[in-house]
């Protein structure tokens, strides 16, 4: 299988804002921001393996500056890093104000995902040969993400022990 | 200002899955799912500081069991622990397969506000009072969860700095 | 087959108000808050029936208050009387003023469902067992509300013999 | 003020079924049609009043025949009553086979509207001219319905007090 | 195959305009209109052909007047001029001011489809009778609006020769 | 005003195809696309002009390969012509089998913008620079396109003294 750059995998997206996405102090709710994210991301992940990818998580998503119906906003999304059978996507948001042109990073987000085969079983993706600066920088500290997400699992499954799945009036 | 319980704080919001919200294996769209976590998070952010409130950040979301068109979706969301004027919320996203009445937790997530008074400035929001196992853990947790937090803004910054605004094209 | 409390077909759900579902005397859209009405009360008559669930008729949605884009809208669903094939599903729907916490009932409904087996039949459905106030209430009305369906049935029988399908031009 | 004809207010809007609009049992769902029922009788309100209008409750909506993706359907509202700052529409769907053409009833629905004037307080609305034998049977009865809804609102507030604001796990 | 007045394929539909749907300058967005006038359009080839159609082009959309959330939007459409096995749809968006009554042509558009038979292909389409002065010069006019996309087809073609489906990055 | 390349006011978006965007043959509606190819154009003619603009026409969309659930879909676009105060916008829209990475012209379009002042009066447009042989073609070949429309401009207001607002059932 044979390694792919992140330019063939990247993504761009670019929507307007429109005044069922803001809220009351007029800035783009982050749910609207994470339903575009995860759409992008899932066509990168796609892209890169040739496989249906289907998320398994989705690591911090960070807004950096709020996002005003003035701008438009462009998602970017290319892989970062691979494991045997899952793939890091990294998503950059771009506001970009229509009138003046000024582009600022509106947010950031890694996900994860897993391609499957067509019996739907975890099958191995392409390695990852990242090319500019931004994408050497994301691919080197990949690893290190990739040992953190561990370690949030098992924070997590011990968490998971205390939870109820009764509702809440039972 | 007066501490509140965890059930003050919590909402409810269960939905049908619809043809559109699921991908080609049939099983909800990860981005459709943080839409709703959103939206019910920053209700629950809002019913316990009385203040309007803004994402300040996602933590991972973690997608424990597809989610298919036969089940009903549930998300339950509550204050797991508070800052001076941020606060973290919890998410618990429950699927019923409706015939059978069989209920698992389907995802988890964990978002942080921040509390706005009327000029737009971040305002301090009351303490949280854990009553349930379920809460008492999430509360013990928190103050650790907001280190980790820390600490991913930091590398966030780091990486940060390679990140270009540049077009793809240009 | 076993009678169930108005608990166990209980459905909650809760959601903001957008900018899309509110008039130009910025209250929600009648519609908009019966398509939700009937979403959650399809849900509750299918966790009751534990069967797929058609809607045969919506009584009037009565509108007791306006609800404005400052408050969540929670909708309430539990069964509340049962025929041999056939269930009423009361729905309440509850304004809260996000800033101030202030909750009133903004509008009623009841509707009814028929549930099918898997040949698309009307099937049996369980009993009802009320255990509040509220929803003795609701029980012990409900054989009267049948008998009012029964007879509106027969009057718009009569008027459908004075509808035609032509359409406005022909 | 000039009495109108129904055919001044009629109001037409017809759609085909999308995916997304269907049950599981591939029959369109009863609160998309709601939601267009609701939206087109407030624009034969307004066409005939001139004036802003506002639902003020929904009687029962009655499904006579379920509609699927083959057909087009086609809604058809106009008043069919009046008080004096009040008015009733009626609004007939009509689900049309798009390969054969064969056209039914698969739904009926009367709406009340008040009539606002600038200050959003109720204001006097023209009277209506019948000419058909369709809408002068929907007029002569209208008085009828009145009478059953203000009746029927009797009985809601009688129920009214025994409902509670109060959230199910409080 | 027996001939068919306009009146049969006439399809209307009438609408609200929602926040969501206007630009900045308050004016219905033309891609809003555009996706109604294509729904409406097909309904109408399909009433013609009763067979599945699908758009083979969408010829020059004109606005002439912009509509604004104080109107309702009117789109009526009809069948103008048939070839052997596709048929061109005329369709007219009328704004109405709702509180005036005043109507103006908004916009106007021709769609040209194909019908299709139960295998996909192409499959004869009955001839169009027109009666209203309005329908007998679109038809007249239909032959020479047919050359007109005949020649744009040749012209396209040509351009297609320089087009590339490469990235804008690669 | 300083002249641009088409590389500026380049706007290029990627999305999915979900179930409630295709018709009964399992291909993209026009509606959905001609909806899109509206406001990625929009866009592109305001990063050109740095002000607001709006639609003036739509040029024939033409529908080259339909476009199926399991291709993503890549619109690009970019000014290829300009007059004083109004520009041409071209858009591309590229299918992409997302298994296998063959991207084939889905369809193309041509729309005219006129750019607006504060007090919504046309103002001028900067001149146009194009780099590559397409946007050379496309920019040669640009005035010709402006005087069809011209002269089909005069041909649609010959046929608008033909066009009633009447009701079809007045």
């Amino acid at each position: 299988m044979e390694a792919k750059t992140c330019n063939e995998s990247r993504v761009v997206r670019t929507s307007r804002i429109f005044p069922n996405d803001v809220n009351n102090h007029h800035t783009l709710f982050g749910g609207k921001l994470m339903s575009d994210v995860d759409m992008i991301a899932s066509i990168t992940a796609t892209r890169h393996s040739r496989k249906e990818c289907v998320t398994a998580s989705t690591d911090s998503v960070d807004f950096l500056s709020p996002i005003t119906p003035l701008d438009s906003v462009c998602f970017e999304s290319f892989v970062t890093w691979t494991g045997t059978t899952s793939l890091e996507v990294f998503v950059k948001v771009i506001a970009e104000n229509l009138l003046t042109g000024d582009r600022k990073i509106a947010a950031t987000a890694f996900l994860t995902f897993v391609a499957l085969d067509d019996n739907g079983k975890p099958t191995a993706v392409p390695a990852i040969i990242p090319e500019t600066p931004e994408e050497k920088k994301l691919f080197e500290t990949g690893k290190e993400r990739a040992e953190g997400r561990k370690m949030h699992r098992k924070n997590s499954k011990e968490l998971a022990s205390f939870f109820t799945t009764r509702k809440p009036w039972e």
